[in-house]
């Protein structure tokens, strides 16, 4: 449904591009299965492949080039060397973490190292596939099955992570196997055999703990159902898409980035940048960003729950988990639908289909209206329907389902949707109704023998931007009251604004919402004619909670980025995991509050900015069994970026941009 | 492209209704054009209409009937007696302001008497058109012109209320004037004919103030504009529109509700109730809510602008600025569209066509997923487009936009979004760059000579919430951090819920943000199965600044509500108006924050929630000459009102409800 004129325009500006991307293959491109395959080969063929025991794959994925060189050869593709393709490996061996340095081009280990320090990689789904067998065979849980009046058969298990409580030697690498009851219904989650505790060592593979403490009630497969029985129907968007994907280059409206899957992160969009109609130029905006870490602590501290503090993409892996998604379900008919590939647990690739989709969007919004009754020549009408271009993906981390977009708006804003939706994690009760409730429940009670558990989540985003270039300062706009002496005027105050820049790391954490502040990524040494600097600023949607727990309770230690939404670190590489490197386990001596304690300066360099979206859950019956949609995000909005409203000369039809006059030499 | 399936089973759905508003004519439709005219008849053939001078009407309205009357014949409407059709006017007659109620059925006035106090109604179009002519032939204004080189013939006047600043006197009835330069551009806004005050006497209709105090550059016209010159094109939405229009009763999915026009508030929501699958029910959620104000302060104390203070509902009416809508533009393909009449100056009906749009949304979003790897019986998927009932209106306040959604989801949500687009309002300088500011500026210099005035919005709702009923509560649901002892858990610490009722008005305010905190409005005699209390949970949105100017600052005193977000009150119903019935000139003496004083109890009986959405806005050149839309608002989100997920049994086509297996009685 999208006019002739609309559509014969936007191709003609696919012809052009930003040069910096226009390169293919493209460094930043995910690796392909037959990388991931020669990485695996190079290995094997290495001192580390014949070592004595099973080698495991924990984590293959790109080791990006060095920001100076890369963007040296996007610069000038043809004359600049381009950077070495190398991947960055985790593997396990003799017990031992290895961290693999591999030179695909020339397929050789560049440095193979042990890692000794604390904490585990991410765990892979075959280990884990192994460690929620070994119950079904293990005579205690057998018997606890048998006294509980459960079928074995109907029994399944998963994996959690254990955490760190103060232990002082390192511990082995365990999980911990909570079991649930399926039967008739898909959700065992709903099911939980509550009072049992099993370890399983990891490396050994053997269940090396087990503990029935308490027996209560499994809770009613009855209602807790969310399967469709009869298929049928689909809901559809207007025909055409509106955008052109070459390889992992998105170029849709007067945007263009890349996109490339990471087993831990999930979805990367690199060297976003975005066509400026005025300057006739292609702007950058966002060198890298990506979710960095998701952290879910559970608030009851009974033995069979207070570890559960998870850190799914450390510990589990976001892209791991990744759900294929759903055509005309997930995303709407039109949509564009991308693979992605990881490596298994023996390092061979494995597919995930539709991992991200990516499609433009009409929601029936304008981008911009005005009606003016003031004029003698009658009354002006000018409206612009809202189209934007979402790249989407799900990871469905056990029983959560977290549906991730990366919204781009001609306008030059890129809004961060985070929407969660899934099973809640309950536990067993001996309540079946709230009148009984004795004592601090940790949860609500949403069903017979059913208390679904306070927690939180957080989704910690990792945001390089470059605006207009590498040298960025980060800056807090204040809003001050002023009070006026009584003969200045009429008013007794006004507002006005401070502007601050951060110095340092320290300067910028904040609390959003504690104080009015506007917070802005400048570029500093570009200004529009008018004299302001060129930037881009941070609005928060829904979900700005921070965390609850005490400093030092351990989960908190771990996580202790959290309590602020805002950080910005000096740029560095290899700093772009909240948590660390190595967060199963791990005890909060790596990752952002560790790296800031250093207090770097920021301004005017090459600044990342890291970003928390919070929600504290309480669960209502409305949740269960399944959550219907709850949404926050934020949005990257140009703030004297431009010179003007960059869409002040887009067409009724909507989505044109305002460069289709410029002159393009590439 | 919505299916067959679920088209008939929508359709078959609509043939029942919850009863509470099965009736036609509803008691609460808007005044139609007949009722309008036949108002204007009764009063005119009245002692008032023959009073001296010229009588005019400021606000014609319903005087809606009182709440147990109007529930009681709803209940039983071939049996109980119809609530009396009813109007409430302010008109304007020999320079008093007189309040009139009309029992329109029986054609004759119920009461007419004086209001004294302080402040004025609504300003009518009529005089305000008739105030922006006078400086034309006005010789020191002409004068003032053509000294700044101006031609008249482009001057162009608007009307800007005067605000109170500390005068113990009434004040006469004026507006202050500024003139613009339109030109070539449409945007006069951008071109401000900066130093010159103009006082009109509304009652008098001359100039009885005249003041030019300094002269200063009128910005360019270049880069103002913002109209398409060559029209062409639409994007459109899926076919058909899946909701069905009785009158002012509008049902879709699980939801009715009656929508009607009121000249000051715009849009009113009333009586919205929810279809309960599992009860098969109707279940009382709105009984009426709108928009109550829209101030709009300025931070510039100089004089031609500390006064700009706008109440823009009360002082110029939020329904009547309302832009009439375009299709296909302002709302999608197979919106459906209603028209709203007023009463002009003379009291004659005047239409507004395509007031309201409504319209299904489907913007791509899931309603709910879950993808589960953890069965052996395979991966499922299942997923639930999201398709939602939106109804929209747009106020055109002079220079700014405001496009107010309402929000209707199957789940039981009702979302409220308000986004901002339109022109800046400017203030002339000397300034052309950023480098020559010197002191103050209190704006954004956008552009040559051109600096855009830090402002605020705050739209403030009024939500008259009967969750299953009138009597509710409202409940603060505080996290609390708990420490444990070591000997306790692993852990450290947790978070837990203590609830808080609200018993009085002074406990039921709240600054959102300030602390971890949700917020329920419950009916505490129903409870579901479990035993938790029935409720619904106000969730913020972007937006949520509160004012910042003093307290005792003149404005502040008249807007005192704006620097909470939350405040509930006891039902009462003549108390609509956040700043009071007369908002034009008033002094805090009436509103929100007066009434509260009683400090009234607000435990299990009839209550009102207020919200402001609120944004400060400090300017940037992406906002010139035209701001594309900044989007705010909040939810109200099921909590424990339903026993489980309400569309859990959705088909994969999105929409049904899960009430489809009701027999219906209606």
């Amino acid at each position: 449904m999208f006019p002739l004129i609309f559509s014969a325009l936007l191709l003609s500006l696919f012809s052009t591009s930003c040069s910096l991307i226009s390169t293919s293959p493209h460094p930043l491109d995910s690796l392909t299965p037959d990388e991931i395959t020669a990485i695996r080969r190079v290995i094997l063929a290495s001192p580390l492949g014949s070592s004595s025991g099973p080698l495991s794959f924990h984590y293959v994925g790109l080791d990006e080039p060095d920001k100076p060189q890369l963007l040296s050869f996007l610069s000038n593709p043809t004359a600049a060397p381009r950077p070495p393709r190398r991947a960055f490996v985790v593997a396990r061996a003799g017990k031992e973490t290895r961290e693999v340095y591999v030179d695909i081009t020339n397929s050789k280990i560049i440095s193979d190292s042990t890692y000794g320090g604390i904490g585990y990689p991410i765990f892979t789904l075959a280990e884990q596939a192994a460690a929620v067998s070994l119950p079904m065979s293990y005579t205690p849980f057998i018997e606890s099955v048998a006294k509980r009046g459960v079928d074995l058969s109907q029994v399944i298990c998963s994996t959690f992570s254990v955490g760190w409580f103060g232990e002082r030697k390192k511990g082995k690498r365990v999980l911990k196997v909570p079991c649930f009851v399926a039967g008739e219904a898909a959700n065992f989650y709903a099911r939980p055999l509550e009072g049992i505790t099993i370890v399983v060592d990891m490396d050994e593979m053997q269940i090396v703990q087990y503990r029935d403490r308490v027996q209560l009630p499994v809770p009613k497969a009855e209602g807790t159902d969310y399967r469709q029985r009869t298929k049928s129907g689909s809901v559809g968007q207007p025909e055409g898409t509106g955008f052109e994907i070459n390889g992992n280059i998105i170029r849709w409206a007067n945007w263009e980035f890349h996109l490339s899957y990471d087993v831990r992160a999930g979805a990367i969009i690199s060297l976003a940048s975005v066509y400026d109609g005025e300057k006739c130029a292609c702007r950058r905006v966002l060198y890298r960003g990506f979710v960095s870490e998701l952290f879910v602590p559970y608030m009851d501290p009974v033995d069979e729950w207070y570890y559960r503090t998870f850190f799914d993409e450390g510990e589990f892996g976001f892209g791991l988990w990744a759900s294929p998604l759903v055509p005309e379900a997930d995303c709407p008919a039109g949509a564009a639908f991308l693979d992605g590939y990881y490596a298994g647990q023996d390092g061979k690739p494995i597919k995930i289909e539709n991992v991200f989709c990516v499609f433009q969007r009409y929601a029936g919004d304008v981008a911009w209206r005005h009606t003016e009754f003031g004029l003698p020549e009658g009354v002006i009408r000018e409206v612009r329907p809202e189209v934007s271009l979402v790249v989407r993906m799900v990871a469905a981390l056990g029983n959560y389902d977290y549906v991730m977009d990366w919204e781009f708006k001609a306008s030059g804003s890129i809004k961060f949707g985070v929407a969660l939706t899934g099973l809640l994690e309950v536990k067993g009760s001996s309540y079946t109704h709230a009148d009984q409730i004795t004592g601090e429940p940790h949860g609500s009670l949403l069903a017979e023998n059913t208390i679904a558990v306070y927690h939180d989540h957080f989704i910690t985003y990792y945001l390089d931007l470059d605006i207009d270039g590498t040298d960025n300062s980060f800056v807090k706009s204040k809003l001050k009251t002023v009070r006026l002496a009584s003969s200045d005027s009429p008013r007794k105050s006004y507002w006005t604004v401070v502007k601050e820049t951060a110095e340092t790391e320290a300067d910028a954490q904040v609390d959003v919402g504690k104080e009015p502040i506007e917070l802005l990524i400048v570029n500093p040494s570009k200004k529009t004619k008018m004299g302001n600097d060129v930037g881009y600023r941070l609005i928060s949607g829904a979900g700005t909670a921070g965390s609850l727990m005490t400093d030092d309770d351990y989960p908190q230690r771990r996580a202790s980025f959290t309590k602020k939404q805002v950080w910005v670190t000096a740029y560095n590489k290899s700093k772009k995991w909240a948590a660390g490197l190595y967060v199963d386990q791990s005890r909060g001596d790596d990752g952002l509050a560790v790296w800031t304690q250093r207090n770097r300066l920021i301004k005017n360099t090459d600044i990342v900015l890291w970003y928390t979206v919070g929600f504290h859950h309480i669960p209502c019956q409305e949740d269960f069994p399944l959550m219907p949609l709850l949404t926050g995000g934020f949005e990257l909005r140009p703030f004297n970026f431009f010179e003007s409203n960059p869409i002040i000369k887009s067409p009724p039809s909507g989505l044109l941009p305002s460069w289709f006059n410029c002159t393009f030499s590439s």
